[in-house]
């Protein structure tokens, strides 16, 4: 094992904690010999494993059935397990990272190997989300997938939600709580979820690992007032991927949703992740559970052990569709939201619909106050909420810039993409 | 395939339809070489695949590497799938009544010959349970799980809850849906789900398969007063297989349950299936989705095809502990509702109260009426609803027969478990 973390050592405590269940259902006994970490943490029992910290060699030894690959980041991780899979070991990670970014590669490295590369830790935690794709659910053509895959961001939107925090303020209670790095960016802007993404869009439809082709936004525009006005409309505002096939091709973004408030995914609250599938013969299919900590994350880790040590590990398919086209995002289709500061003058609404109308997008629904709901700038503006049919995001941009340069707009529109997790 | 009904039908559309996905999973084509079914069915196009209707005699091939059992029913069916694993052929059914009856014997015939036997497509149609027990949650010790797996009887309680309907009006619905049987009985009595649970908790558990130990209570003694009265406590009524490791032995139960409304679980509505584990590492993980239906539990047919194609199958565990011991009903501890129709007179509930008290149950919660909720019945009674703590099984039932022995109770206690679907 490479790495001695937090779930490094949720790896080696549960293999204490389970070592006769866990033998008898892989068959033998799961024997971790060799540990190394460049620091050495310790309060963490190793038994007989021999401990380095020199993970470069550990990744070329001759000797192991399997490397657990658990330092994290980039550079160094990539080149152990590159390092692992040259020398015809297996290798186990739950770096999102490295397979988002290289999993093609890496992917065709095992094979020509001959070796395993699991990655089921690399996806929501403790969720069996890679084997639904991969053996559940492999009678499926999948249509779509939506999850709630970045507990950080979930835990955020669920304060803001039910307790009525700012971002600025659940953020900090996110970080207290040790749900969000002293750096948060790489959650809420959602990164760590388009690596997800990315993994589980390869996996759903048999293609290349294409993270530059995720649409990638974060949570950090969301207010207080989206959340109201959302809730007043039937919507939970949910940190959301999506990937969905089309005719037209693969597309797969990350962004904060409106999400009937009546789907399960949207009372799926605080750290915990989910994912729905849309396969062709399942139907809808929905997985929730603990996105990340250091059990939930070795359970992953050691379902991939048994899987190896029993001999019943998947090998990386030996052909991945490299040619599918990935949409824009300007391409897609998409409901949206649209809250719009304009001066509370008569005919202002008028000329937003009139906008929207010539451009064929419909209006589903409209909240006009008297007031701003925000008493700060309670000056002579009101907020007009719409939300609109389905409509392809290029057209909507359009429309949103013409009504952005209406003079009565008196301050920058917020748009947010609706959802029905629905089919069609 | 044996069989040619509406799952059997299902799995050769899905299998065409999907050839190609399926095809790269399993890395070959999985070919429908023979169709047996006593009562032909027109109206699928079968193939290059050969038809007859002596499903013994395609049993007893010798040149087939799985019979797909789906003819249903309970002693043909187990006849066909010992003569196929006699004949070193494995087999995959969806016939979970054979599975939880005679489960431990068919995996030892398997076992003996060298043979697999699948049986996703047993419990709750397309979602991945068993899967998640045998592969994804192998690193874990299961605590206890809960699940909605009978679609019948979820649809009738949603249908309760949602529109009011009595249970006979909801449960012709159904059955004009096709969502119930002409006889409802096996849905309705809790057996299905009983049959189901056994196979999850022998999973679980790694024991035997053990269906006459399992207490079953179905839901045809739900009222609609009951749905109101849980809903004013903060609950929804679900009809729940529960199973559970203590140290005292393991329970396994199905019976109507008050679940707190804020729990995903108590939001799985209409036919829609689900199960809740939870793991010592992973902690709780929900699997929900389709229960039923022709391609949903073809989609599990088909998974465990894609494994056997592949080499990727489990074999049964050599050794299952056929020595736990099982709790029967009466030892097992949970919350009660119990309503209780009294007459409207001073000092009834105080008995009642005192009756309790004097067994250690307390109470939690009451609601206590002016006037009958039915009408019909406005007497000169009321109902005293109560929610208790937690307390042995064995011990609530003293009670309730004392308190029914008062002259003041005019009518049948009505009792309903609690479960708080959390730990402890």
């Amino acid at each position: 094992m490479c790495g001695l973390g937090t779930v490094a050592q949720g790896v080696v405590n549960v293999l204490r904690d389970n070592r006769d269940a866990i033998t008898q259902r892989a068959g033998r006994e799961i024997q971790l010999t060799h540990v190394a970490s460049r620091s050495l943490k310790p309060g963490v029992e190793l038994g007989a494993a021999e401990f380095s910290t020199d993970v470069v060699a550990l990744c070329k030894r001759n000797d192991l059935d399997v490397v657990v690959e658990l330092i994290g980041g980039e550079d160094t991780a990539l080149d152990l397990v590159r390092s692992a899979l040259e020398n015809h070991t297996s290798v186990v990670t739950g770096n999102k990272a490295i397979i988002a970014l290289h999993g093609t590669e890496l992917l065709t490295l095992a094979r020509e190997n001959g070796c395993y590369l699991g990655f089921e830790a690399a996806v929501a935690g403790a969720i069996p989300i890679v084997a639904a794709l991969t053996r559940s659910l492999a009678g499926n053509q999948i249509d779509w997938l939506a999850g709630i895959i970045n507990g950080t961001s979930n835990f955020i939107l669920t304060a803001m939600t039910q307790e009525g925090r700012t971002f600025q303020d659940a953020l900090e209670e996110a970080q207290r709580l040790g749900y969000a790095e002293a750096d948060p960016a790489v959650d809420v802007e959602g990164i760590d979820a388009a690596h997800k993404l990315t993994i589980l869009a390869a996996l759903a439809f048999d293609m290349d690992f294409r993270f530059a082709d995720v649409y990638t936004e974060g949570i950090a525009g969301i207010t207080a007032e989206d959340i109201e006005y959302a809730g007043q409309l039937g919507y939970r505002i949910k940190h959301l991927g999506l990937a969905r096939r089309t005719e037209a091709g693969v597309e797969a973004r990350v962004h904060p949703t409106l999400v009937p408030k009546g789907q399960l995914m949207a009372n799926i609250d605080g750290v915990m992740n989910a994912v729905l599938v849309h396969g062709n013969a399942a139907g809808p299919t929905l997985l929730c559970g603990a996105g990340a900590g250091d059990r939930p994350t070795a359970s992953a880790v050691i379902a991939d052990l048994v899987e190896l040590a029993r001999g019943t590990a998947l090998l990386p398919l030996d052909a991945c569709d490299s040619g599918i086209k990935m949409l824009s995002v300007e391409e897609t289709h998409s409901a949206f939201y649209l809250r719009i500061p304009a001066l509370d003058q008569p005919g202002v609404f008028a000329k937003v619909a009139t906008m929207l109308s010539e451009r064929d997008i419909s209006i589903e629904a409209v909240i006009q106050r008297e007031q701003a709901i925000n008493t700060e700038s309670a000056e002579a503006w009101v907020p007009i909420v719409i939300l609109t049919h389905k409509v392809v995001e290029r057209v909507m941009n359009t429309a949103i810039a013409q009504v952005q340069s209406l003079p009565e707009v008196v301050g920058k529109i917020t748009r947010i993409r609706v959802d029905q997790l629905a089919n069609g």
